[in-house]
């Protein structure tokens, strides 16, 4: 196969809008398969998620298998792209696993069961797992076969890495990638996991938040107790860890572990110049989600709050008696699961450390606390002076008719830390999401419109990296 | 049937205690019947536990009915007690239904298949309803049936008053007392739902407290969002919620809520040297719970902290992820449940206004809270300079050979209110519980012991009533 020109990419191109709804059927196949990976009964559905996608790549003529973990399997496959190949040998990372879809009841449709239905943008794929990460992983899968169906053949060196336990905090994939380290070498990861800056404006992102996710459960009585007869002497473990967690953060939106802001580097002013100049608009934002008003630590700009500010967030919280009607019941313990949000250089060891001295500091006496840990993962900036984001800028703006804003990102993708850390791998996060995809909530969606000109443009890019 | 002789109430007890395994027996059968209240699924069983109950007071001679109401029946049932009866009309007030029982895991038996099991005082009842109320009440049935089986019919002249919704804050049975008062007309209230001031040492409740129960729901954005896409921005309602609930007590245990403590009375100096003289030694009584601390308000004794002063308890909170694993969401909603126990004079509608204004006052732009009210009962004071009160703690003393402590009640009994407001009636509350019957909790259980006692002290009761 020889370096492709324009008018291969051009038929690959008119054969990826021709192909539109075999892809889109293609993905509806995966996302009915509940593969939730926080649930174990999910286990099998997310074999066969893992399953599935192997198959796919093997269509394509991959070397493709599911590879065992300790939790739910990664899907490997390579491939070694056209004789004489000089580019960069890609490793395209995706997920094959979903968040849990409750609370059910606000779901318009069965989340398992995908549908088709129009918005303001045109269609949308409506679904759990339709953006985030079944449908942008299987853009990538669609522009390979484009390019497999009318252009000869994968047209780059290729390892597909897809696993299944992003959503709980990836705790098998770094292992897998320190014992599988050299089959994994390569110039490059590719991730399509990240948002659009809008529906009509491309965006690289090159800052992600890390994370450090706990659990804690505050132990009082050795049983549940009536309050009658005890309220006014037993320490009510619900009160105590409301007032806790009360104080995480300060009326400024300052979060009070102690030393939790030391290593947060401040944004430099050009950063902050270029953010400011995007004009952002908070009350638009957060009014699509009917909030009047922002919340989070004064004296930052939104988009500084979102992408470059550390923050805590209560997930989950439980305790006593939460059932229809009364119960004067004081209960034994009480739990929480708390999330925080982290910028490049804080530590999410460290953080939890913090977070342990701070309720510690605050602990009535008689009171017990146990912690059950998950996610920790730095945040992490990303280099933009790379040629891989040149390829992936001059792409987009041939895609799109304009240039891709170079982001930040709220969420963290722990991958992209590990690629670094033991395959000394820079990422590339070309994404086709929107703020509105509801991602982890109700009602997951995916543009048509993003899917499509999500698989153009990795159609392109590989055009981009096979010399075209 | 003559006026009762020393003679008379001793083949009574003989009987009572001969009874005594078939008495349990009884009790068993009812204890069988899962009439929680606050659990729609079981308003057959609640209607089934009236049914049984009435059937038995029908069985004594009485003219017994199971009479709806807007909620769960009450049983009502009459005797005239023997021609020519002086003695005052007592109106006997008790309830058939339960407190819900989870953490169902945590009982050592189903709950309601009562075990009978040797314990440290020996044999002891253990069911949800052991105690509170059915045991109890069953106490006073059963010392009317050795009267009816030995002595020649029911001593006294008697109404029954059993609900089933005492558990769920009797919201039916006020209307209930004003719709039937000329039929319930009596002398005194006779309840038997309180506790013993240890297992060998009896008591008379003269103190009761109240009670404000409310359930507030803390709403933020219109759907549940993703922490990585919204965090730093979106307000967090689980934030929120423990930011305001943590609030409630200050450092020394006083609750904040604007006005709370304003028609607080002080309890007498004779009052505290009376509680003090009793040893009360709370960290034995916390021991037994597993806290080594006490909690509650600053520069109170025990005994004034669980029964003359009011309290805040959060009895439920829940919002967001509580599933396993972890989930970076940021949820809608927030909701707990809280209520206050309320000393004399406070009052329950007024505390309802404080919490909204205190929530008011702390809710933070673009959020909304809605309410839920349940219980609202005033707490009261028993007038214990009553004929009734003295006729009792001849009773106790004869029982137990030493005096009753007249004591304070944690808990609430709001019919106590009502059977005063509505029907004039003093109110003699006679209790057999102990502070470690688990009363709420799951294990709940009743001292065999104290159920005989109970009944040979009804039987006393009735005998000196009668004129004996």
């Amino acid at each position: 196969m020889p370096v492709p020109t324009p008018d291969t990419l051009a038929t690959v191109l008119r054969h990826v809008d021709a192909s539109l709804e075999a892809s889109r059927g293609r993905l509806f196949d995966l996302l009915r398969i509940p593969s939730i990976s926080a649930q174990p009964d999910h286990r099998q559905d997310c074999l066969r998620a893992a399953g599935w996608v192997c198959d796919q790549l093997a269509l394509l003529g991959f070397r493709a298998a599911v590879r065992p973990t300790t939790g739910h399997p990664v899907v490997v496959a390579h491939h070694a792209g056209p004789a004489g190949y000089q580019g960069p040998h890609i490793l395209f990372y995706g997920h094959y696993d979903v968040q849990p879809v409750d609370p059910l009841e606000l779901w318009n449709s069965p989340p398992f069961e995908p549908q088709l239905v129009d918005g303001p943008h045109g269609k949308r794929f409506v679904a759990r797992g339709a953006v985030d990460d079944k449908g942008q992983a299987m853009m990538f899968v669609e522009a390979l076969r484009a390019w497999q169906d009318v252009a000869g053949g994968i047209p780059a060196r290729i390892t597909m890495l897809i696993e299944g336990e992003e959503e709980v905090g990836s705790p098998s994939l770094e292992p897998f990638l320190i014992a599988n380290k050299d089959e994994l070498a390569a110039d490059l990861a590719l991730i399509s996991d990240t948002g659009m800056w809008d529906v009509n404006t491309p965006a690289i992102s090159t800052m992600l938040r890390g994370m450090t996710y706990a659990q804690l459960t505050l132990k009082a009585a050795n049983r549940d107790l009536h309050s009658g007869l005890y309220g006014g002497s037993a320490l009510n473990p619900i009160n105590a860890l409301t007032r806790i967690l009360g104080d995480l953060q300060d009326a400024d939106g300052r979060i009070q572990l102690p030393g939790f802001y030391d290593k947060v580097k401040p944004v430099s002013n050009a950063q902050r110049a270029q953010w400011d100049a995007l004009g952002f608009d908070e009350s638009v934002f957060l009014g699509k989600i009917g909030l009047s008003a922002p919340s989070g630590e004064r004296g930052y700009s939104a988009l500084e709050r979102l992408w470059a500010r550390p923050t805590a967030d209560i997930n989950g919280i439980w305790g006593g008696y939460t059932g229809a009607g009364s119960k004067t019941v004081i209960a034994s313990e009480a739990s929480a699961k708390i999330s925080f949000r982290l910028v490049p250089n804080q530590d999410p060891n460290e953080v939890m450390e913090q977070l342990k001295r701070f309720v510690a500091d605050r602990l009535p006496p008689g009171a017990t606390v146990e912690y059950e840990g998950h996610t920790r993962t730095p945040g992490i900036e990303v280099n933009i002076d790379s040629p891989w984001v040149r390829a992936a800028q001059a792409v987009l703006a041939d895609e799109y008719g304009k240039p891709a804003i170079l982001m930040g990102c709220g969420g963290s993708i722990p991958v992209v830390t590990s690629l670094r850390s033991v395959l000394g791998l820079d990422s590339l996060l070309m994404g086709f999401g929107l703020d509105d995809d509801q991602v982890h909530s109700p009602n997951e969606k995916f543009e048509q419109a993003c899917f499509h000109h999500g698989i153009r443009s990795h159609a392109r890019l590989l055009a981009k990296f096979a010399g075209g």
